[in-house]
């Protein structure tokens, strides 16, 4: 039997930075980590190996480097059960650990619907996977009709990347909202997402649902929910993920409501050895409280590090997820932090909100200038922020993070306008029409209005 | 006699911002601006106009634009007295204006040392003037060796730029400091800036001051402190800027110990119907509250937000200038915010610090990937931030002002660590690598260290 004070089970973005977390805060304590895969593909990657990255190869996150140089010791193996009482896991290898502290850190699988014609060939789900997604993205290359399922971050990203590898492929994006992107942005900056991809001849199915995979052995058609029916030799099913809790519910730990790992803000389940971090655990929003079941490497990451913090003695606590999001689609940077306004709404707020456009340079005839568009979601009340969404030049990809700085510590709209930001004619706006700032400005002018 | 709410002196960043946000809270008033200079150059714009931009001409804001669109009248003349207990303000034109309110954003001059030789032709300050660039740009191009004085940001980025204008120009700075940019960045950032410099052949003169400008009646050389003389047939000083109170001063207004006109945090000068703000306002720091003489564009909009909306009702404080700044030199970004670890330390804090460097992309082989280093400064026993720098990709720009914003909300290293972040492959580094939160990270690291 192995002994460690602490041993991780789960080794991709969560994993590895509660073990780095842990080792970091407590460096007499020996750490173990144990994986399933050998390689780990770096989750948010996974699309861009369908283009310019070119393989799934060269999209690994360095694990064992990482581990390694934080004395973190790795198993390569399947962990089988957790006996509770005794602190003992066994593995499919055959081998005992005995942990002092467990983390869980066993991540989500894709969501597959259980929609009739599932289990035909040429059907894929993006899994974390090198072997896998290298068979699938070797019969891309043999397909003529592509059909994604889901017009979120993954479709439309992995839409892009197939379009970069096969400007002859025929694309489509099913899509049961009304707008791709929906869940993360206002409906203006969802048009704009959408103008970009049918740019580039990517066919949008909005307000759809597949009801049927059609063909023989494997898919050659898709029929819609309008009875529409498209040509499809290949299928790619991006629309969610589900928490990994198998290991938990085996050692009958708590599963919360959205079918996570219940934990407490402290990363605790509700057994106080054993925390969970990452896809696998239970979230509430930063705002109400509630349930929230958004899964982004970000959010792993943010809770390894509580979980690993906390261990032996808590420090940290998880004040329940933002959401910040960033991508970049037709060269055009989509970033978004906290509520859409319209999910401020639905949540119970009164809103009011402030956009501003500028260029990302002064003058603007600096190189490099694009424009950039902020628009800030307040509660109408108090004017504090609930969100913030951002399109445009790619610096936008930080910006959105001064945002979410500015929801994590609920800044007022006039803190925000007379927030101390730094500008420079090669980088930003001008301080006169620094966007940021006067997003907010903008949206006090509507307070009075709305008083 | 003209009559208006608000009377705004001044016409730059400052007065525009001031006399817009006053237009946002107050949109029954009516406001005036009244301006010397008919063409406004954009400050932080200057440097770029000796090279990538071309001419002043091509960096202008557009104040009328900004102006009429706001609904605030203009008036091209020259203020030349205040009659506080009247509120009537007189002109160079004849012209008086009766004020409700009145707002001086009267700006700075740049300083000019009584050091021998002096007023010899081809000496020249940067002021915001464009003819007077134009002349200096002029002269630039005839010239075999220029000599700035001051290795600031005006002086790096002139430099640069001039290199960029006549690769054949003999380029030296002269610097009194041990480093260039030294009263931003600690030394390792700054040696690196030099390092950049020397790359483009520009000539550094560290821990050295002018004696004397030498010559007819044009300047030939310059005797430095060391006793060495260098050739110099042209001169530009960029040594700081000092507030101009001309006009407050024969007002009788209270001047600050910076010689800045005092100000409370509500950008209220001595008399409760004047308001002060940008360049000619006095200020204190976020930190210690002490006086302070920064003197930036991003600070003079800071304030003018400030003064604009509180004129008839306070509602807006000023918490000193925490100091945000950012630069491309060579390509590479330098940014930074708040207090150096030596400022920190000269002002009586312990202090830890955290690095983390990475490339902004994931997996690194994504197209536009660069480094970024971002270290920042705690103070020991609270963990709370006092200040951050980063160099490398050009996100930095916007990356300082989540920095920024983190110094605003006084968040410790813990918060920074567990801080809800944005991460993509193609805008940032990892969320494992993210360095924003891992300097923090490794700041608590040493915090064990050090306690």
């Amino acid at each position: 039997m192995k002994e460690y004070d602490v041993v991780v089970i789960g080794g991709s973005a969560a994993g590895i930075t509660a073990a780095i977390t842990a080792r970091k805060h407590y460096p007499n304590k020996s750490i173990a980590l144990i994986r399933k895969e050998r390689l780990v593909p770096i989750p948010c990657g996974i699309p861009y190996t369908f283009g310019i990255v070119g393989s799934p190869m060269k999209n690994l996150i360095p694990a064992d480097d990482l581990l390694s140089n934080n004395k973190v010791e790795c198993a390569i193996d399947e962990v089988t059960e957790i006996n509770r009482s005794e602190h003992i896991i066994a593995t499919g290898n055959g081998t005992m650990f005995k942990y002092g502290k467990l983390i869980l850190a066993t991540g989500s699988n894709p969501v597959v619907p259980p929609i009739p014609g599932i289990e035909k060939k040429n059907i894929f789900a993006i899994k974390k996977d090198v072997a896998y997604l290298q068979d699938l993205i070797g019969k891309l290359d043999k397909v003529n009709d592509l059909c994604i399922v889901g017009c979120g971050f993954i479709g439309v990203e992995i839409a892009e990347e197939c379009r970069r590898r096969r400007p002859d492929l025929n694309i489509s994006i099913v899509e049961m909202l009304n707008h791709c992107l929906q869940l993360v942005y206002d409906e203006e900056f969802c048009i704009k997402a959408e103008e970009v991809l049918k740019e580039q001849s990517i066919n949008l199915l909005l307000d759809e649902k597949v009801d049927a995979f059609l063909g023989g052995d494997a898919v050659e058609k898709v029929r819609l929910s309008s009875g529409k029916e498209i040509k499809a030799d290949m299928v790619i099913i991006g629309i969610g993920a589900a928490a990994n809790i198998s290991l938990a519910e085996k050692a009958n730990l708590e599963i919360g409501p959205t079918k996570g790992i219940q934990v407490n803000r402290y990363m605790q389940t509700s057994d106080n050895d054993i925390f969970a971090c990452g896809d696998c655990a239970e979230k509430v929003s930063f705002f109400d409280g509630k349930p929230s079941n958004l899964k982004l490497a970000s959010i792993s990451t943010m809770e390894a590090r509580i979980a690993g913090a906390n261990l032996f003695s808590i420090r940290r606590v998880n004040m329940g997820v933002i959401g910040v999001y960033s991508t970049v689609l037709g060269g055009n940077a989509f970033a978004a932090a906290g509520l859409t306004s319209s999910q401020a709404i639905a949540k119970g707020y009164s809103v009011i909100t402030g956009e501003s456009e500028a260029v990302n340079r002064h003058p603007g005839c600096m190189p490099g200038g694009a424009n950039l568009k902020v628009r800030l979601v307040f509660e109408a009340g108090t004017g504090i922020i609930l969100g913030g969404q951002i399109t445009g030049a790619t610096s936008a990809g930080e910006l959105i993070n001064a945002v979410s700085a500015c929801i994590n510590k609920r800044m007022t709209a006039d803190d925000i306008a007379t927030f101390q930001t730094g500008t420079h004619p090669a980088l930003t706006a001008s301080p006169i029409s620094y966007q940021l700032v006067n997003a907010a400005e903008n949206a006090i002018g509507s307070m009075y209005i709305y008083r």
